[in-house]
């Protein structure tokens, strides 16, 4: 039974947390916060993107950071995000042995973010897929819901859009929903048409909190049969300078629910906690997080 | 369709919300809140509590705020809070057609927090019943999921409790997750057992956000086949000396998932959020919603 509903939750926050921090954060600091991380019981981390340190500099330390990430904790499953070759060579150089590579299904939110085509995207991927052979490669569908510029995404359209890249030889996508725009409703329709085209697909959820919706989008997810979601510890995301603006679903509330409802994620609650507390009192942001704020999920 | 996906919402923020602040909001302000929330659309509000000065300050002006709401909103489907059939008599009096009575499903909460026993609890509401035969009465089950002295409850728990009470003629309970600890696997085998063994009784829902599980909750309840849930316009609620205690679930944030989910609610998004925001500015306290402080849900 237990194993029946096991789901592995993919912890983000070193990247996506971090990265909406725009103060760089000591390496050191970093380092703290993904040994508490994997102590907690977590197994599966992306640790950093290799990108531009002019792009982002809070990733400026993504080499040096990922090679003592993988001499440490030689069981973990790390993974980079990396938006070109260059970035997959460098993330390939440290010994990482897994990637993910972003595309937008908006052309024209792939054009703001990676300054790419849908077609440069593509070409850039088959790059990395002939260089990089033996690269585990998620592919990140950004705005896979809905986008700030072309709107709301219909199910039909990250269907159509995926046949190259699963031609390709793509085994693994992950949906994200990057402005926080899905409903649990439109969640499910997705799941359904990419499960119905692509039934050997292993889909992965990535739930931004903006509009109150991380968690029912997530469990809607999981009950459509998705196995592996994403979230950043203590909700970490969003940008200190948009007032109000929430960020990512918070791992620590997304283990307690899983926890409460019977699901197996692995991961010691407490300890997640914790971790989330250590967390905020180290780094000043935006934490959508509510279990690490009121002290104790202790009810029984 | 539309008719199949109907949903009232009740918003509970004049009572649940306003009872959370600790200084006395003008009964103007309150009343110009209340304006804002059936100008959006709202039909059904619960504007105060019948309760002792002494306890609850915040709720000093209910007589006459009830009188005034009754005179200028003829179509408004107001009702209130009482705890005994003191507060019934004088909720009858200003004109009201309809009350909430709480009783807590575990008795040492019922104790804290009416003074009571759950027997005595019982024959008060026998009195209620039997002195304002005319008087539509909600039955609000207080932590029907969980309690902070007796933890979690189990769904037999409450299909035992209520027996006296259906067979006393209640025939509306809503289901208080009090202090947030529900999830929604509880939510739905909860439903579920109430149904089958009460096939007539009319259930509604009221969730807590505490634990980042407000939405995720209410949709559950409302899978399940409820069809009023309750809320708070912002999410106004918890406690202002309890940091980062979280409100309750903010009206206007089920809105915005319940219009895209294809739901009718008949409330207009817009105004709900401009309510909100409205109501932030007059008032400090704790807010859980998400979109009123992300300024605009517009995505298509």
């Amino acid at each position: 039974m237990k194993n029946n509903k096991r789901i592995e939750i993919c912890e983000v926050g070193p990247r996506d947390g971090f990265q909406s921090v725009c103060n760089y954060i000591p390496m050191q600091t970093k380092l703290s916060i993904i040994e508490r991380i994997i102590e907690a019981g977590v197994k599966s981390i992306q640790i950093t993107s290799f990108v531009s340190p002019k792009a982002i500099p809070q990733m400026q330390d993504a080499e040096e950071l990922a090679k003592i990430c993988l001499e440490r904790y030689p069981q973990a499953d790390f993974s980079a995000l990396v938006p070109n070759l260059f970035g997959a060579n460098m993330a390939a150089e440290t010994g990482l042995k897994k990637i993910s590579y972003v595309v937008s299904l908006s052309e024209s939110h792939n054009r703001a973010n990676i300054r790419r085509s849908h077609e440069e995207s593509f070409e850039e991927l088959r790059k990395i897929m002939g260089g990089l052979p033996q690269m585990e490669i998620c592919l990140d569908l950004a705005t896979a819901f809905g986008c700030p510029f072309e709107g709301k995404k219909m199910p039909g359209e990250g269907v159509a859009f995926l046949r190259p890249y699963v031609d390709l030889g793509i085994k693994t996508v992950n949906l994200c929903d990057t402005i926080g725009v899905a409903n649990p409703a439109q969640v499910r329709e997705t799941i359904a048409a990419l499960n119905e085209t692509y039934p050997d697909l292993i889909l992965q959820i990535h739930i931004h909190d903006t509009r109150n919706m991380g968690m029912v989008n997530t469990l809607a997810a999981i009950e459509s049969g998705i196995k592996t979601v994403q979230s950043t510890l203590g909700g970490l995301g969003g940008c200190p300078f948009a007032p109000g603006a929430s960020g990512n679903l918070a791992t620590e509330d997304l283990v307690h629910m899983l926890f409460e409802m019977g699901f197996d994620t692995g991961i010691d609650e407490q300890k997640i906690i914790e971790a989330a507390k250590y967390e905020s009192k180290l780094i000043d942001g935006v934490y959508s997080g509510h279990i690490f704020k009121i002290g104790s999920i202790n009810t029984n």
